[in-house]
């Protein structure tokens, strides 16, 4: 029952059963719990802390770009659905209904949010009269639900976290445009901050949001070899104003339909992380998001580690003051080897060891958390030392998931080689398809891998569909999914 | 239909009609709208953003006094409800149900919900094993649902934001420490960061919350003299602990039950601001969390105003680059005068004008939306003097509002003369109280106010109850309410 015996234990590794090995490790490092509502998690405070990373440098990218936030109702009332046809198609299963409030049944039940185009195109047909009303760009952070019959944490949970950006503009160009400006900024976020190389593309036509014209996404490969849709940016064309009306006076002084778009991540980008950087140690955070990126960790035999306590708590002030998010743990009951597991296990990018005679020495030792190097720095330069570990860090634990996933990066002309690729060694097979959703389907069912995205920039411009032998119309990226 | 248009539209005076005048004004104002799901409201970016800022500065507070965030499921078991009879009593008719989901009916239905004592209560069972596990500090930001009868945009809406801080302490001397210090910060933040004067106090066991054992609140006046509980402080004493079974084995090695606290404040921390300062010509936003704390304009001859715009544009850059958050209306098809007055209507603290012959003597102007003062400043000193300015403005802003409430408390001896304040002025009215409910009901039924609280601080101790007349336990204030 003590947190000791608690750490102790043995977390699965992930070639003898990934799936495990995941729970593990979000579990012990305590970033979640399951709640007692059906697919529904509870974000503890360091997992909650890495969306807090995430939303402050996500937001503020989107501020850059001339967007602001707004919030709008839970609630969406059962009509709303009902006007745009593929959307009720693709989101009706999955809602959860109010029928009753108040004491009282009410007369028209209401979902659940599980996205807000229904409520948010309502608003914008109201607030949007010219083309001097436009664009609208506004985005919402918010909680949505989606009642999923197989859940995961963080990666498909009934309710979750995320953010969904809403834009109206006058012309069709224009809402192009944002929509590849959006992309863009979800991949040069999750590149540059997250370390997690990513795969930007279109969808195709059957996996593409309920009620898109085009839906754009950026795919990431786990270390199982599957993929994560970790970010996606639609245009919507005009669907969503017919169905809503969003009609303003244009130039030539005629009535037009706005031309909209919406885009989004969630907390799936906290499993994605998990599950590219961990290893069988534990989690390997991302120094950007960290909630702790340096610890502290005094060591030497045991009677002389008080020495060492005053100068090391003025390593920490100073550490603390330059903004760098570190923690100490001096505690004289617990030895540093097992704190260097412990720490290890929550993935704490940057170890700091100071022993009584690196004091004398005036050094101190830093250990990267994905390589395992130690450097002995001069504590007069600690600031910086520190700083240029946790960009090596971040570099590092970006190349080694690039590498991985171009070694797991397959070229293939034939059903067989995929379904082959698939149950070996899983991972992204590119491959010729003609375009047709019977062909597209035969993928899935013989080998269980769904068309990621039509890559933008492809190594390869295959000739033939891998199905039927056709011409093909496109490149496509297949994967096994989360 | 232009927005020109609108915004010359009157707004109800004040004295005309109070209500009236605040739905003018924040519609007007673009702050919110209304949605087409009852109670619930759309915040639009400017009301947002004041909520944005409210959330920022309240978070660095909570984190600099050791809480973390977390995150707990929207939805909560009906059979949560029942552990705690009075929590129970309290929300159950106010809650919407979730009965039917992914397709199906639900087995056990579940709450929207309305605060999370239960759901958190249920966790820390979990979580905290040994004293050693406490305390646990942990604030939530979320959204909860009340179904009331009654709505107001901000101040009483179905759908709210809001934060909800839940502890968990291993002595009550430490939790009721904990109650008072989150009211304390409650207190200086609501005073210096939104220029509303409060009075801290303990709220009466029929205003307390269902649950708690203590409960404290800051209680603001608006200014037609009714009150709002701005923020809310529990100690829950052992209610939960024993509900959801929240034990520890203790340092005597015996099981004990941890001592819980919560404390909120919502989005009608909005509607307060808007009540307290607002006039009128519109809003009147406090420096601290206005969305735009600046807002230059061009002046002089129209022919002349084009060569502002070079210099104009530095000092635009200038006092963004310090923090301000400055905006520049140099549209030429709209007059300066229009322009003023739409941005005192926005309540925007501080106007810049910059004219033609301004900028040959190196100065500007400044302009207090508060008090309207004019203030010719050197460019070279200009963001010195605008910061200045702003905290001028804020410090005026309290004041003010400090006065109205002076001159609005009353002391009171009688049911009769309690009376005849509420019908002529309204107000905070301070009366004795026996402690009896009766007599508590009697106060509401005859006058319309209900005790507010027992002020820490008061300026008198009453001897006898104003309904029965005799002795007084308590000295209480009473007022009509929001």
């Amino acid at each position: 029952m003590s947190k000791q015996k608690q750490f102790v234990t043995e977390i699965t590794p992930q070639q003898e059963d990934f799936s495990r090995w995941y729970i593990d490790v979000i579990k012990k490092a305590e970033l979640m719990d399951y709640s007692p509502v059906r697919g529904c998690i509870v974000f503890r405070p360091d997992g909650y802390e890495i969306w807090e990373h995430i939303k402050d440098e996500l937001d503020r990218r989107f501020k850059e770009t001339g967007h602001r936030n707004a919030y709008f109702p839970l609630f969406i009332p059962e009509s709303f659905f009902q006007k745009e046809k593929e959307h009720v198609e693709g989101f009706n299963p999955e809602l959860p209904w109010v029928t009753e409030a108040g004491g009282e049944e009410l007369e028209e039940k209401l979902a659940i949010r599980p996205t807000s185009e229904t409520m948010i195109g309502h608003m914008y047909a109201k607030w949007i009269q010219s083309y001097r009303d436009l664009p609208v760009l506004i985005n919402q952070w918010a909680n949505v639900v989606r009642w999923e019959k197989r859940t995961l944490p963080f990666l498909r949970t009934s309710e979750f976290l995320w953010q969904e950006g809403h834009t109206a503009h006058e012309t069709e160009a224009e809402a192009r445009k944002e929509t590849m400006r959006m992309l863009a900024i979800y991949r040069e976020f999750v590149e540059d901050y997250l370390a997690i190389p990513v795969m930007k593309g279109q969808k195709t036509p059957s996996e593409k949001f309920a009620g898109a014209v085009d839906t754009y996404s950026i795919e990431a490969m786990m270390k199982d070899g599957r993929a994560v849709q970790a970010g996606t940016s639609h245009y919507m064309g005009t669907n969503f104003s017919v169905a809503f009306d969003i009609q303003f006076l244009g130039r030539e002084n005629e009535l037009e339909y706005a031309h909209t778009t919406s885009w989004g991540v969630s907390t799936r980008l906290i499993g994605s992380l998990i599950m590219v950087h961990g290893d069988d140690r534990g989690l390997v955070l991302p120094p950007k998001v960290a909630p702790t990126q340096v610890i502290m960790i005094p060591i030497g035999p045991a009677k002389l580690r008080d020495q060492v306590g005053g100068r090391a708590d003025e390593l920490f002030t100073e550490l603390k003051r330059s903004g760098i998010r570190v923690r100490m743990d001096d505690r004289s009951d617990i030895s540093p080897g097992w704190k260097f597991n412990e720490y290890e296990m929550r993935g704490v990018p940057v170890r700091l060891e100071i022993g009584p005679r690196d004091m004398e020495n005036g050094v101190c030792v830093l250990v990267s958390r994905v390589s395992g190097e130690k450097r002995i720095v001069e504590q007069s330069k600690l600031v910086e030392e520190v700083k240029r570990m946790l960009e090596d860090v971040h570099q590092e634990m970006y190349e080694r998931a690039r590498q991985f996933r171009d070694d797991h990066f397959y070229s293939v002309d034939s059903i067989e080689e995929m379904k082959a690729l698939m149950e070996e060694k899983r991972g992204f097979t590119l491959a010729g398809w003609c375009g047709s959703e019977v062909c597209e389907k035969h993928v899935k069912d013989e080998t269980g891998a769904t068309s990621r995205n039509i890559p933008f920039a492809s190594q390869e411009s295959k000739k033939t569909c891998l199905v039927c032998g056709e011409e093909a119309k496109h490149t496509v990226v297949f994967a096994r999914a989360y």
